[in-house]
């Protein structure tokens, strides 16, 4: 079975495990674990700010930002697609009580200025005032899509213009950047706080980061205690996470392999592919009168697994428990068992 | 440096971090971990439950279980020096938006069921009706008493004639059961669900349980995921949390070594003791005319380490870091440094 | 000075003085105000529910009503511009905790059955499932169009097919039915509850009232406490607010003054009119080159007053304290001092 | 029937009635309503405070009052049978996500400076901090007690020097004035806000005035309109409300009452009294067998209502709609009926 479903499935290897198995450990909430305070410090220095937090999982990075970035009664404008809003089970009303007011962000999932400077909210006597912008980079639900550094620049201006702070959920920033050739902390130049996943392409098995300035940082981890991430001897997780920190280069791999398949699916009859950016291949299966689901079904039948993404589009996902002949492979086994 | 703070400072043996290095790992956002299934299945089996949840820390457990048994509006009867409602930074209001009733369980911090019968408040035009009924065992707060099985049945008895379902907060439950030489799941046998620590005084570096029966444990899954706790390659400490299940028994010497310790301590001008039932060994410091951080300094200089719990007193927690020698030296230090 | 900035401002006539005057009244959070539960069967009736609720403002009858529809953790589908999820202070996250998904409701603000189809969220294990669908007829922020009963049933029927219970906010519910000549019960015929103003067109001074079915509104009493609106000898407001269901058929007055200062406005230069259809005049201001606070500080000083609704878009509204001559002679007013 | 069963109940007179008649109104939510304007600063100036508001009710004025004081995610320190706590169906909790801290104020409900200073919480890395203390004057649930001034200011006083805000719950503090032969102003001397209902014993039909600084009302004022408590004529409440500032001397006469009727009831076989300090009369009737509502099925078959307050404890209440006579009718009423 080749498992394409997301990059969250890749097993650590035996220098993670190892890792694991002699990282120097003390407990964390007295601030005692050297492994994390230093996977704390690389990981702030990796996208330029001063302060950063180890956090169980990046829903949780991200609703701490959220949450310390607010006061209680605003607004959080944030993208109709982004993961914050869409998948992370309405966190922000339940856990913050914080309304949202979405933008449209195109095919790119990224506001325009202008967007952001539409969809502020000055706080007055009957609405809440906006306290913050979220972006997303890549952008999951639009497939991966990898924003250009200077429009992450030009939404967080007009954002600070507006007196707002804004938080990137980097997810997968890194691999953004690579795909840009550009340093991660470039991503993040503008942005005051950042969430990425040790977890993803990187292929951590446990943990994500948040990073922001220290004030904020300080703020944060007494909220990461409310949500329940204060764990203990994190060292065990932070080691084989920062192995991880030394993988984003290797992401390049990634998108290579979901560029082969996307070109090679390309030429399966009734699947229209989105170009992939990063390591997500989108496919449409609307021409071969399939559901993604039933499309799905036929690929893993097939030794191929992947998700559905929407009623017609299914999400392919390539990392580093992939190679390039395991793609060729993928793509050629999906191809097979369509034409049959 | 004798760290006698928390049974949470305790690092992992060559045995567990062998276990987090050999562990075999999936995705557990789909279920996919082995050892985390293993793990949650024989954690289940050691309460008594027909389900059970690994989550990263014992508040997370905590305030999912809440949040899970309860409906929108209710009220938490608890009691007033429980960690759930004390040290959780006020989740229950903040992330579930509950009201509490708070019951004085006296020197044992555990209500009686007529103090259950006297908080229950049924709903009405004007109140909240109580949903949900906590209780702790040990007690932290009241110096890691450990509840009889019986004290614990009654209260949940009183609680199920109300309709009200029980959580037990057993973060030490083990050391319960222990000090009353009785298996886990007697502890657990009419409570409907029970969060225990696999950090603590079992040693695992990370991570902590929830169990309940099956319906809860799926609702739990999800508002695990709602506070950030859906972790991916989970066996890697899952894995030295498997070992942690097999050293209940070993708690024991940490009750023999918090005996020793304060019997030692007792017989130290000005310091009065709480008889220890468990790991735990509270120190009232008022006849000695130093408030609890001024001791714990003085303690600190000796080599000794501890933690303040209120004004006049300090806690010192056994656990398998130390051994029998290491809180008679902690209680030699204790008593020259006093003496000076 | 012509006051068109709301239909909010009208002043009780010496029918409603006497009214209130008059008043049978009794405590009615006993349930023994006469007035007021004459009032609420008599606008049960009037919409065609089973029951109804007198609430002191028309923002808490939409505020419980969407808490008395959801349970906790849901989303609400809800168009964009909409006045619940708009001008209510976030109430819907801050009060209730619940997460919403807009449609943008186009020109009209009425949602399509297929918006609402594709808004719709299936709960799972990464997303709150949607709780309610709420409409607003007439729409206010899209200067008061009167949605079509046949509009109203569709996305209605869209959403009963999901499962999911529809909240209409019916402030000027009854603009809306005299403009599509229906009685106000054929406007609300599919929904679940709704929402209507005594203090708008209608002309009472203080109230609105919410209705529903009787357990619908048997939990929305006890919601309505809650938030404060439990209030006691109501027979005093409930009395004018009885001759104010009187008022129905005055409206049409209303739309007709609105017709002719919209014709008289749209000969001034510079200002562009959207052909109203009800009693809310929109003007866009930008052919003149001023905003619209500017272009109403030039209405004021000529003795009309109006509201900003956007950077170029003004807001007067007809209502019962103005006739005819009133709207020429504000339109008049309005066009000297723009050719100054 | 002789309706003892709270000061709620009073129905307005003529005078009051006139005043809604003839009250001069204008848009609230514009500020625009002269006479809730001068009432709010005739209340204001009567507990001697910068500003105030009207709000529809007493359980509004609290809860607006309490949002406003804090901040997200602190702790409210409360009397444990306070009504904010107790009778507003959690809103502490549910509207503003506050976990409460409680303090058993003992027979009169006031809690001492050290009771306050021991119920304080520094805020930390585990724990909310104290964000606010509330009290209540006069104590409904210890059944109308008049807390002396002095109280009042030691608490405040130790509020403060802690950094506390200081809310009074004052529904009936004209009452608490009276019973002291002190103005209201000495009773709010050294709190921060205080609320007070004009629709109990000062016998207006609708309606509370929360009073502070300022700046403190400003934000309460948008915190009414989140909780659905902008209304818009308000004159013809706030007319009746205006006369019943001058009601204040009257209550002299209903405690009379409520001490002729303990007086009278004293008598009765069975019955024991709580003596009356306001218009609150206590009735334990444990040594009757009888529990409180068996016992109020008998006085309403008699002709006298009541309300029940615990399982043997019913409540009488005397207000402005009843005199000395009926207080003797009732006590008559009870004995005889008790005595067959």
């Amino acid at each position: 079975m080749i498992d394409l479903r997301s990059d969250t499935v890749t097993k650590p290897d035996d220098a993670m495990r190892e890792a694991a198995s002699n990282a120097d450990v003390g407990d964390d909430v007295y601030g005692e674990d050297p492994t994390v305070n230093e996977l704390e410090a690389k990981a702030a220095d990796l996208v330029g700010m001063e302060d950063a937090l180890f956090v169980p999982t990046g829903t949780m990075g991200n609703q701490v930002a959220v949450r310390t970035h607010t006061d209680r009664g605003q607004e959080v404008l944030i993208e109709h697609e982004s993961h914050v809003y869409k998948w992370e089970l309405g966190g922000l009303a339940q856990l913050s009580s914080l309304q949202v007011r979405t933008i449209d962000g195109g095919k790119r999932g990224i506001p325009t200025p202008e967007q952001i400077r539409d969809g502020y909210v000055e706080e007055d006597a009957h609405r809440p005032g906006t306290g913050l912008v979220t972006l997303e980079n890549t952008h999951n639900s639009k497939g991966g899509v990898a924003i250009a550094p200077e429009k992450i620049d030009a939404a967080a201006d007009a954002a600070h213009e507006l007196g707002l702070p804004v938080h990137l959920d980097g997810a997968r920033v890194f691999n953004a950047a690579v795909a840009h050739d550009v340093p991660a902390s470039r991503m993040t130049e503008r942005v005051d706080s950042v969430m990425f996943c040790l977890s993803k392409g990187l292929g951590a098995p446990v943990g994500s980061v948040l990073a922001g300035d220290e004030a904020f940082i300080s703020r944060a981890r007494r909220n990461r205690k409310l949500f329940g991430g204060g764990m203990r001897q994190v060292g065990m997780i932070a080691g084989p996470g920062m192995l991880a920190l030394d993988n984003v280069e290797r992401l390049a791999d990634d998108h290579e392999n979901a560029r082969v398949l996307a070109e090679q699916l390309s030429d399966v009859d009734g699947l229209t592919i989105q170009e992939p950016e990063t390591n997500i291949v989108l496919v449409d299966t609307e021409a071969t009168g399939m559901e993604a689901d039933e499309f799905l079904g036929v690929c893993e039948d097939a030794g191929v697994r992947g998700t559905q993404f929407d009623t017609y589009v299914a999400r392919f996902c390539t990392h580093w428990d992939v190679d390039k002949s395991d793609v060729e492979s993928a793509a050629e086994q999906v191809r097979s068992a369509l034409e049959e």
